[in-house]
């Protein structure tokens, strides 16, 4: 397909190298880590950051998009010999919304035979943990959440408040295993997906960020997608969500799928609604299971579905200030109005997990009755509706099914602990996955902060992954600027919450950071940072000389006001003076603070 | 000076009208506040928002820098009869960095005679509320503060937790005296500043935020700084601290206070080193004595004063990981160890509040030991100083001095709290002003972020007033744009911290917002949003006409996935089944959400 002219950004970061790890019962593993290079005069080790950015970043690795990613995790699949390859449902016009003849965009140039379990198996991560199994996508991810600490920190102190998540000092396999076990954790990964690298999701991991992409019918092509899905995960997405509801959203969930080597997440109920022409009263069991097939064969890996959305709960909703804002949720109390009737998906859940099942698609129970604003913030309708996402979590339990739980949206600060309580308490503790929240409605154009600010908390308090908001949220569609800023935003937010969690490790980036910016190592402060481009950028701005780069000040004070360069006099002077064991002396004598004021004038 | 070229922005903001409201006590009081307009469709009334923006967004009023603002106060403070003009100290070249002949900026056209206290008369608005007067600038925050709500919302719930902050239904001027002559806040207003239209900072009052400005040695000119300053406080800066360390600072501060309608504050002891040549140990008693006299006369309305920087502490910085990095703190922690002598900001302390309580400059009291990186945050050196900073504020209180009390920093998530319930207990409830704080060190170019999360957290547990973090913040001086994003994003963190504390009448604007925004009234959104030009051009980057701004979607999900216009349906849907009732049934019977499962398949 020529006329498709891909653009993906595929280079290393600077001072960095991609370096993989070996597993150990798994010894074939390599697990992917980031190595960011200090300044000789540092006397520092590289430092090993998490890399969600896949082989787009490793020079040794040729992309190719038309050929999509190497299949990882198919000799895994394979040797457990619990699946099957067959026929696989036709690909039909309506699957991209088109009619005959329609504006079809270019397929991807291979199409194979999907999997799916054998009869009577079930190929979820979950059944595998539940049987004793350490899968090599269990031992992946203990190596990879590790950043390559090979043992427990012998009598490290801990620092950080985990709000009762048991963060271990070491991730070993067996633990990986223990948590999906306990579905206090999940491992998405669709048996038709194997290009993806594992991960996991759960309240003693580190917290992840998810970053939503995908067309609307307003504007979006293939090739812009797929350019921001591998921009979103350079930037660190740790999933990403193809939220398409134009056209072609078939043929573009099959590009994303075949080059992204992080987990894939849909709504597929938006597929169902174009297939009905955008008819919510249209929407049928039959349609809905049609593509939960359709896209569990294409290798999705995890569905929201919004089944916690019951006829019952839509009264609710009526005295709120902005209603229903999930699109998932208010096509589904449409339909249940409509009708009369309890949802579908509700119904038949059990039906979905049989599918989930079979591929291994992980659920994202959907909150479709979450607050769109800071009035609307836990409220009846939103509180019932987390219950019954409770109810669901054990019946897809009871199948072999992983699942976390979708959350709000719109929160204000003193109202989102009680999110993150209540849900522990109604789900079972299985991983919490929400929007934000956004902390006030005030500011649009700056919603990616205003839910930082919540993002950051509810992830501290537990929550295991966290959904991006973009700068354009409640505007339009986000671009790959947007997108970046996002992934940046989320970035800070999880790792705010990981330090604050006391995760063993978690500040390493910052102290190797802060170490960098005291003794003006300019450049590896700029290489440490989330951004280096825009560190680097901003430093230049007032300062562009190289020579600038080990300078021992910057233009925001000059060189005769640096506090930094001050300091560094104070302490040769203090060393002098043997000021450290005067320190030793202050704090031996009680340290003294209360020595008689100043002289009262 | 016609050399000089100055532009500053003096525009009102879309759809709204300065309005001004009486005093009661003093009817002569005009009380600004900005009323956006809604369109007629609402059926609601203009919405009246805190107005920091002073007479450059009013166009009945003529702006002229050169002849700077109309003097507000200065009837007020004659009427008090209490002060005296006198003479004042000269202007010197030294004042301004330069030698005879050097590069002098343009002086303001005008001088006018400075005021202080007569003999023996303490002209602080703390020793005016322990007297029991109601002045008129306490009178006029009252009116501010209520946003023009009358009285008390009889039985509104209250919806908040605000950490044992005692906030009143309605702020009434005793009220606000009372809360001055506690301690508990302070409204800065040197009597030389008459420009000012007089604020009020306290945890029982809003939130208020910050802006830093300045030039350094390195970069900027008297016209940038006066219009940073108009820029800071057109998006919501409530203050502005003129940071400046070149040259022409004298003069440069002058023209910023002739044309500032907010408290100005500033940090003496930068402008004492240059008067030393940038020599931190040739500084001395006398030379920082004059300054502060010089910048009294000026009309400086907070000090920065960092007398909490004691010798015994510097000892305690030394194995830090980040040394010191207040320039303050670093300025004398050097002075104190070249001499090895006590701070003569400490020993003279009772002398510094002699001339604060002659002129009303509120003590600004620094945190020389904050925090500089997350490994440093809550150690002895920081908590030590804090401890002090509780003795001088006793000391100054005793002096009929206003005071308040800076903060870090850098702090993770969970050692947040700590700062607040240390600070409210070691200082006696006096008004909290932190930097952020930052919640992780690896995002330079993003601290407004890093530290947006921080100060929303430290804003909600008590902090009255949180000083801006720009995206330049580590990198370089702050250009107009990182001024207005850095402005922005602390009104942000200051508006959810005010929601999360339950402040009455908080939630007005975030339901209007949110009510313009279930109705599809675009144009009413990007009104009542924090920066309406960014929200109106996000949105037009994908759906530009003018027509789109009655659509009923946006470019996000395009039209027939647009959650809010579903709903609609839903509502209206329900509205014929008679939902309203259902949803009262529902309830009333105990709203029984465990209804037998989905069928087990």
């Amino acid at each position: 397909m020529n006329a498709q002219s891909w653009h993906v950004v595929s280079e290393s970061f600077p001072a960095s190298r991609k370096v993989y790890r070996p597993g150990r019962m798994h010894p074939e593993l390599r697990v992917p880590m980031r190595e960011i290079a200090l300044h000789p005069s540092s006397g520092e080790p590289p430092l090993a950051v998490y890399d969600s950015s896949g082989p787009y970043t490793d020079p040794a690795v040729a992309i190719d998009i038309e050929a999509g990613l190497g299949r990882l995790r198919e000799r895994w699949i394979a040797a457990r010999a619990d699946t099957e390859a067959y026929p696989g449902r036709r690909v039909q016009l309506i699957d991209n919304g088109l009619a005959a003849g329609g504006k079809a965009a270019a397929e991807f140039s291979v199409r194979r035979a999907p999997l799916r379990a054998r009869a009577g198996k079930a190929v979820t991560q979950l059944a595998y943990a539940r049987a004793g199994i350490v899968t090599p996508e269990m031992e992946y991810v203990a190596i990879r959440e590790n950043l390559g600490r090979e043992c427990a920190v012998a009598g490290a102190a801990r620092d950080g408040n985990s709000w009762g998540a048991a963060i271990p000092e070491h991730v070993t396999p067996e633990f990986v295993r223990a948590e999906i076990a306990a579905g206090r954790a999940i491992l998405p990964a669709n048996v038709n997906h194997p290009e993806s690298e594992p991960m996991i999701i759960g309240r003693n991991f580190l917290v992840k960020i998810n970053a939503n992409i995908g067309n609307s019918a307003v504007t979006s092509s293939t090739a812009e997608e797929v350019d921001k899905m591998v921009w979103a995960i350079r930037w660190g997405a740790d999933t990403v969500m193809d939220l398409s509801t134009g056209r072609n959203i078939h043929t573009i969930r099959e590009w994303i799928l075949r080059n992204s080597p992080v987990p894939i997440g849909t709504v597929p109920i938006y597929q169902a609604l174009e297939k009905v022409g955008g008819v919510a009263e249209d929407l049928s069991w039959e349609i809905f299971r049609d593509t939960l097939i359709e896209q569990a064969e294409q290798g999705v890996d995890y569905f929201t579905i919004h089944a916690g959305v019951r006829l019952a709960y839509v009264p609710l909703t009526v005295s709120r200030v902005t209603g229903i804002v999930s699109r998932g949720g208010s096509i589904m109390a449409k339909w249940c109005l409509a009708h009369h009737r309890e949802s579908f998906l509700y119904e038949r859940f059990a039906e979905i997990c049989e599918i989930c099942r079979a591929y291994d698609v992980s659920f994202s129970l959907g909150d479709g009755l979450r607050p769109g604003s800071i009035a609307d913030a836990n409220d009846a309708a939103q509180f019932a509706e987390l219950e019954t996402l409770g109810e669901l979590t054990r019946i897809a339990w009871a199948r072999d099914c992983q699942v976390m739980i979708e959350g709000p949206g719109h929160v204000p600060m003193h109202k989102i602990k009680e999110n993150m309580d209540k849900q522990l308490a109604a789900c079972g503790e299985a991983p919490f996955y929400t929007l934000g929240p956004l902390t006030t409605d005030i500011a649009p154009g700056y919603d990616h902060i205003t839910s930082a600010i919540g993002a950051a908390m509810i992830g501290w308090f537990g929550t295991a992954m966290l959904c991006y908001v973009t700068p354009k949220e409640h505007l339009g569609l986000p671009d790959r600027n947007d997108v970046k800023t996002g992934v940046v935003t989320y970035k800070i937010a999880a790792h705010a919450a990981d330090l604050a969690k006391g995760h063993p490790g978690a500040r390493a980036r910052d102290d190797a950071l802060s170490r960098a910016r005291f003794d003006f190592r300019w450049q590896d402060q700029f290489n440490l940072s989330l951004d280096p481009d825009t560190a680097c950028a901003f430093h230049d701005e007032t300062l562009p000389k190289e020579g600038h780069k080990v300078a021992h000040f910057c233009s925001m004070c000059g060189p005769k006001f640096c506090s930094m360069r001050i300091s560094h006099e104070v302490r040769a002077e203090a060393r002098a003076q043997g000021m450290r064991e005067m320190a030793e002396k202050f704090r031996a004598g009680g340290s003294e603070l209360y020595v008689p004021a100043a002289k009262e004038g």
